[in-house]
């Protein structure tokens, strides 16, 4: 399966083989043996490739933030987050179906839209986990954005306890201690500060 | 194997049945059934176990941070990153060991230790993709820093091509425009920010 449209074959970078543990439409584990500028004799290495993904700030016309109460199995316990979904990796390709996932996770996990003339602004992407994992997640704030009209459309996987809007002071304080605990969350609010957004 | 300390039987999550798919020293991937508190029946979820790890924001008695350039094999490139590293899965039950980790990390990755008198300051931790997997990260500032006599330890399986010092203003604009784009420093600098120590 091909998750994404990395390069994998940048100038100095070359597979030299590379060898299928596991796979199941949600993960893949490759051992893979590969040139790198800085180890031209190769190196081997344990990947584990995941689709990327789109993660949302849902920002409201006061300048208010939404965030979900997920529950997520991996680290057995409920979490606050921004709205977040996985890209069909067909879509890796084209601009337009990377902010319609974006925007479906908004509707779908929040039950928010943009209000007319909102905008979708991207704050770039980030890698999760780059020493094992080529996930790498795309950001955006949805601004302003208002109620959808059939409201939230979970899922059947997934379990969302609750949508709720927190004050820009809120929502640092929950960055500050601790209680925001996810990379994707995190890196949206690093990118927002740094660009003066928040 | 058991990675680390987490919590797996919180109230209200069973696991039912776990299933190895795949398992080295790097990685490993269980198909779990568990019960959660919104879904009592039980799911199924793929988790990728991996080990926890330090990142350290190495500040200078300038104010200014250590970066580290890092061939990361995954996603085929080098990146400005915080030195991190990963603890013995038998140093998770001890404040101690983690300290000791990240200062290591410090040492072997950037060359550089505590200053006499310096602190290495908590700043919690987080996952890095808890939709997928159980890696969890402690975040630390390590300020002031001095060079250490050894210089850089580098590890074998390790390729990091430079270590250099940014000005916070250099490192806001590097994570604004996306050049910083690994969650842990991401991470680190949203806690940073809301803690008001940059």
């Amino acid at each position: 399966m091909r998750f994404h449209n990395l390069n994998q074959n940048a100038p100095g970078w070359q597979t030299l083989s590379d060898t299928e543990g596991f796979a199941n439409p949600f993960a893949e584990v490759h051992i893979v043996k590969v040139t790198t500028p800085m180890r031209p004799e190769g190196a081997t290495w344990t990947v584990v490739h995941r689709k990327g993904a789109c993660v949302v700030a849902p920002m409201t016309a006061e300048g208010n933030l939404l965030l979900i109460r997920q529950e997520r199995i991996p680290i057995r316990s409920s979490i606050w987050e921004f709205p977040a979904g996985q890209i069909d990796p067909s879509g890796e390709h084209d601009d337009a179906l990377i902010r319609e996932t974006a925007l479906r996770e908004l509707r779908e996990e929040c039950g928010h839209e943009l209000a007319p003339g909102g905008e979708l602004l991207p704050l770039g992407m980030f890698f999760s986990s780059p020493g094992i994992m080529d996930e790498h997640n795309y950001l955006f704030v949805a601004r302003p954005i208002v109620p959808s009209p059939n409201g939230p459309e979970p899922e059947a996987a997934e379990a969302i306890g609750e949508c709720r809007a927190f004050t820009p002071a809120e929502f640092r304080q929950m960055i500050a201690s601790g209680e925001i605990r996810d990379a994707n969350t995190l890196a949206a609010f690093a990118r927002m500060t740094a660009m003066g957004i928040l």
